[in-house]
Formats: structure tokens, sequence, C-alpha cells
């Protein structure tokens, strides 16, 4: 099927990324499902490494996640790592068959790069319940392992899409005492948003030394804050994955949590994965409008989060997006159906810096052609404040559009 | 606007409704909103009548609501009961405006109907957030009280009417005890619905004796069970409201829990409940597929109905009921994303009585032409056998398409 066309919130291109000191990418056309593009990427990461990870938390995860899963568990510094992504098939609900795959897939890559099976981590995206012809993935393990280079994560980028309008990468650098530290991810995803978690597929690399667990600890902080703060349609992936992989190649004592250069690096990994998440919002199936709702004074952030997400999820509030429709009453219906502590005649909301509502009622500042002329812009801000607490959060949906109609009730994913 | 064509979900006709012991019902055109339309109705009940009620949790629920809570929690036997509904404004976020307005207009229907204003229930549906001009209402009482017949329920139903295709009504007949007792019910909705203790509006009546707790539980249970399993759009409404009333107009002692006539008469209002139900669920915003969804095997019945919603409510499962496409792996990535307790390897799907998974995977005997041509009928059953427990649930959904998206960005709601 011909690739759909550049979403319009799409960043005018793929960001220009430093080598990562320590890991190699390569990509293969395997056939997985699609014909004549690149669907297969492995990433080799030198021995040394830490990695992390976080996972979608479905109870339907497909067998690739489960893999992760015990991988991760089972992972210590020593070796490298590998991973190994295709698109076109998720290898999900597929029983033992799908486990005998995953199985299968990482003996050969393990083969190949001269690693244990269990140092290979996998990661599979597209349809459901299909077998997947893995034996076409092997069959490229020997054009990967040649093909590995420092400067192939743009080629990586593009070859995890699937219904993706664009591939999405981000980079930070970083200085720790002294040090100058690398960060570079990319990240897939594009429908089925509504990650738990993780998001779609991450993967985040960097030069630093981490211990492993002071980088998992960051890592499920980070995508807190970032992954799991988006929305394109609610739906939540039986495959979300995010990986995250320190090098150590910079060299020094590893990070630990109590390290004074553990903010900085932090702070980093957040913005890097922040950046992927807001590529996977902007291209949302059929989205045209991105959306940033920040809920403040709520009684916690957990409730404000809450309270963000029951807005971002909302059809009817994604359709008044779409409809450039300053229809602050939906907004009103969202918070109220979220179940959360608030005080109906407390609540204030703000296009922008437009106020919208206070006290209960429309604003007395209320200009609905300004509203209707903000509406009009392709960056959305949704500011509510509830005034019983302190809880804060920020969220990131897109709207609901035709053309989301289109993708999903016209093709199979 | 112009009314939008009749779904083709609808039914071939309004029923033929006899007319209830002990309620008239009137209608007007007040020009709340719409023009050229009756859109406010009253419907008088004599005293002696046993009301009970229940509504949306919404924590910005509307002031007619608060007012409903307020004098549903007052009610006792004795004199008549009132119930005055507008369309075309919710009343909803309207601050002290809106709680005026509804003192306003309790007042004023007190006054014409010679009852105390806290036995006036009050309702109103349509946009959020401007003012009700309850004075275009209040200028047709005399006309409302004028025009009372025990006929005018049909015409009720049309005037209660916001983006509904059609007016929606039932009925049901039962004999207790050798006396025929007759329920009839009204409602609206279309958008907007994913009920929580109730739905948009419904209004039951029936010329049973039963006393008001008896009532007032039966109701609740039969809501539970009805249009708490109903969405079309998951979202929450401001404004449900489901009022039951009876009048006690075939005489006998009331109705309590312990009667032995006490069964059949919450069968019959159960009954008159999910058919009203399905009719708001047929007539969904933009539906061209009614679904129901069975969930069995679940730990609890509580826990498959969050499974089964989960599933109903999925933008990805609603968009290929519109596409026709038997695309079971997104019902197992709704289950999935339930949070619920399930065994991947366990799930069992049918559509319909055609196997479709079971053991983790495609089912042996799964046949795809089979199944997509089930997918073109327009009532659709899903049937998911989760293996790991006694509970069940039903709930009823509707596709999601093209035209809902029209409808909500379109229009201010």
């Amino acid at each position: 099927m011909a690739r759909p066309p550049r979403s319009p919130l799409a960043p005018a291109a793929f960001p220009a990324i430093p080598p990562v000191d320590g890991v190699r990418f390569a990509t293969a056309v395997a056939g997985v499902r699609y014909q004549g593009r690149r669907d297969v990427m492995l990433a080799d990461i030198v021995p040394g490494a830490a990695m992390a990870g976080v996972f979608t938390q479905s109870a339907t995860r497909a067998a690739p996640v489960l893999w992760c899963e015990a991988a991760l568990a089972a992972s210590t510094p020593g070796p490298g790592f590998a991973i190994l992504v295709n698109a076109g098939n998720a290898n999900a609900f597929t029983g033992q068959n799908g486990l005998d795959s995953t199985q299968r897939l990482a003996d050969a890559t393990a083969a190949a790069l001269d690693v244990a099976p269990e140092r290979v981590f996998l990661s599979s995206t597209g349809v459901i319940g299909e077998p997947l012809p893995d034996e076409r993935i092997r069959a490229v393990l020997g054009d990967l392992k040649a093909g590995l280079s420092p400067d192939g994560i743009a080629a990586a980028a593009e070859a995890i899409m699937t219904t993706d309008t664009y591939p999405k990468g981000a980079y930070r650098g970083v200085t720790l005492q002294g040090v100058p530290v690398t960060l570079a991810g990319i990240a897939k995803g594009s429908g089925m948003i509504a990650p738990d978690m993780a998001t779609m597929l991450a993967y985040v690399f960097t030069d630093a030394a981490v211990a492993p667990d002071s980088l998992q600890a960051m890592t499920a902080r980070a995508a807190a804050r970032t992954f799991n703060c988006i929305t394109v349609d609610s739906d939540t992936s039986t495959s979300d994955t995010v990986l995250v992989a320190a090098t150590g190649a910079v060299g020094g004592d590893a990070i630990t949590a109590t390290d004074p250069r553990a903010e900085a690096l932090e702070t980093a990994l957040t913005d890097v994965m922040r950046d992927l998440a807001h590529q996977i919002v902007r291209d949302g199936e059929g989205a045209t409008k991105f959306a940033e709702i920040t809920v403040r004074g709520a009684r916690t952030d957990r409730s404000a989060h809450r309270v963000a997400m029951a807005v971002a999820n909302s059809p009817l509030v994604k359709t008044a997006l779409a409809g450039e429709d300053p229809n602050w009453g939906r907004i009103v219906m969202a918070i109220g159906k979220a179940g959360e502590p608030v005080d109906r005649d407390k609540i204030a909301i703000a296009f922008g810096n437009l106020p919208v509502a206070e006290a209960g009622w429309v604003s007395p500042h209320y200009d609905e052609a300004k509203a209707a002329a903000y509406m009009k812009q392709s960056e959305i801000g949704i500011d509510i404040a509830l005034g019983v607490g302190p809880g804060t959060a920020t969220v990131w949906t897109c709207d609901l559009t035709h053309a989301y109609i289109s993708i999903n009730a016209d093709y199979r994913s």
C-alpha cells in the first residue's frame, strides 16, 4: 500500500544525530509484510553497556514483549547486547508459535553476533494474530551484521515504521563534569497509542556510563513523564516497548542515583523521550492539531494526570479540536467524567492565554471570536485549573478526524 | 439546522403505547434553541404516585440534575409530581444563574399545577455553558397545562430530542396477581453516551402501586443492567437522568421488595429500560452497526463488565466494525488494555456462532470469508470467553464512522 502523505504536524526534517559511541545500526529488506522497503533493523551494543526498559502493561502482551521482560530481568553488565526489530507483523496473540519465533530469532541473532540469546532484545510491530515469518528475518541476519555502522540511526528509524508518516528521532548533548555525553533516540507510533508504562517502540542510546539499576529507575521516571502522557486514540498496544542502552563508551565511573551527574543525565534522557513522544502524537493517525493539556490545582499529581487524560481521550473534545470549535462545554464534560475530586464552581479553563471559563461558568473575559481564531492554529494549549490542591500534570494529544476513520476502517492493522 | 436522516438502525416505527393511568403529557414550542419544533414536554403525575431516579455520576453535573437529586431525596407519597424537560440547552456549567433558572422553572410549574416546587422534576438537554432562557419555557406553561392528555407520550418523546434521528419509546404489559399493569417509557440520546449510573434522559411510567424504596431499588438495579451497559462514544454527559414514576392507579397494596409481584414488575421495568437503551445505541451518532458484546468466564461480573466496555469503547474496534473488518486482533488488544485478570492463552472469541480465536491464537476453525460476510450484517454479536471465572456481562455499542466526525466536528453541542 502506498505510504500516506507526511503529517501536517511533522517536523521539518529528521534531526542531525551524531553517532553514539558504542552503538552500531543496520537495516535490511526482509519482506515480512511490506514490499520494497527496509523493514528490519539491528542495533549492536558494545560489551559493558547497561540496558533498561519499560513495557506495555497489557494483559495480552505480545511474544517479543514477554521475551524482552525476561531478557531485561536476566541482564547484567558484561558482554554486548543486540536489539532486533521488525515492522509489518507484531507477533502478538500467536500462541506457542509466537514464542518459538522469538526463540529462533534470538538464537540466530546471538549466533551471528557472538552473544548469548538472552542478551538479544526483540520487538515486532504490525498486524496482530498472524504467524511471524521469522525465517525471512533470519535470512537477512548476515547482511545486517555486515552492514552495521555507527551512522545508521536514521535508516533504523525508517525501518521500524508501520502507519507512521515520518521517521522519528531525537538527540541531546549534555556535559557531565566536563565530559560531553550524547543521547540519541528513535521511535515509531501513530495509532493504537495510549501507552501504559511505555509507548509503542522507542530506543534510546547514550554513551554515558550508568549503573543498570540507576538507568532502569531513570528510564521508568522519564517514561512516566513522557510516553505515558500521550494519547492518540486511547487504545493500548500489545507491543509497547521502550529500551534505553547506556554504552559507557565515554568512560569514567558509572553514574548511580546519588551521583551529582545523575540529575543532568535524567533531564537529558527525559528531553529525548518527550521529543520522541511529541513526534508520535504529531504523527497520530489523521491528526491535524497537536494539543498540550495542562491540569493544575488537582488534589494530587495522579489525579491531575487522570483529569488531563480524560480530556485528551474524549472523542467529543478531539472532534471539537478537528472542527476548530472552542467548545469548552465538552472540556467541562470530560473533567466531570474523570471520576476525580473536583469542585464544579472552582474550575477555570483557558485556551492558550485566553480565559474561557471560571467560577463555574463562562468567563466574563471570554471572547468567542478570539477563541475561534485561536482554535485555527495547529498547536493548541488547554489549561485547566481545578483549585482544589497542588497536583499538576501535562499530557499531549491530537484531534480526531475523518482521516483516522479512513485509516482504521479501511485497512487491517 | 436540518434534522439528520433517520438512523439505518432505527426501529420501523414508534411503538403503539397505551395510556398509563395516572399520567398526562403535553408538549409546546418554547423556542429555547431550535426553531419550528416542539422543544418542551411536561408530564403530570397523579397524587399518591411514587418516584425513583438515577443520575449521572459526573463531577460537573448540570443544575437540573442537582435539582432532581434534592427533589428525589425530599419526595414522599402524597401530592402529585411533575416532570418538565426542555431540549436545546442543558443548563450545565451555568453557575448560580443555572440554579436560579431551575428554581424559577420549578416555582412556575408548581404554581400552574398546584403542587409544591420540590415535587417538580427538571431536565435540560442541549448545549453546555449557555444561560437557559427559562422565561421562554415559563411563557408556555399555561399552554402546556391546557394541553395535558393521557395520549401525549409519543409527542413527548419527539419534544425531548436533540441530535437524535428518531423518537424513542418502549412499552410492556405485565399481569401481577391477575391485575394488568402497564409500563411505558421514553428516552433521548445519541452522542455523549457512556452512562455512569444512568444514561441521557429516560422517563418510565407505570400504573402499578409500588413502595418508594422498592421502586428506587428496582430502578437502580434495572439501570445498572441496561443504561449503564451501553456506550456510543465513551463520553459521559453532565445531564444523564432516569426517572421512574409509579402512579398506583391500578390500586391494591403497594408492591414492596418481598412482594411476590416484585420480580415480575422488575423484569418488565428492566425490559422497558433495555429496549430504550438499545434504541439510544441504534441512534448513536453516525452509527451503521449495532453490536452486542458478551463476556463470559471473567473473574467476576464487574470484571466482565469492564472488559466488555473496554472492547465497546475502543476506537479501533469501532472503526473495524464500520469497515466490516473481522479484525479480532483489535479485540485482543482491547481485552488486554482493560486492566482486568485474564490469561492470554485461555481467551476465546467468536463473531456470532463463528469461532475466531482460541487458546491464545486464531481458531483452527476460523474462516476469513465467513467472518467477513458476517461483518456485513447490521447486527453484530461478539462473544468473548475468558476462562478464568464465573463472571458474565453483556453491553451494547455501535460503530465509529465518518458521520460521527462530521456531526461532532461541524456542530456545537
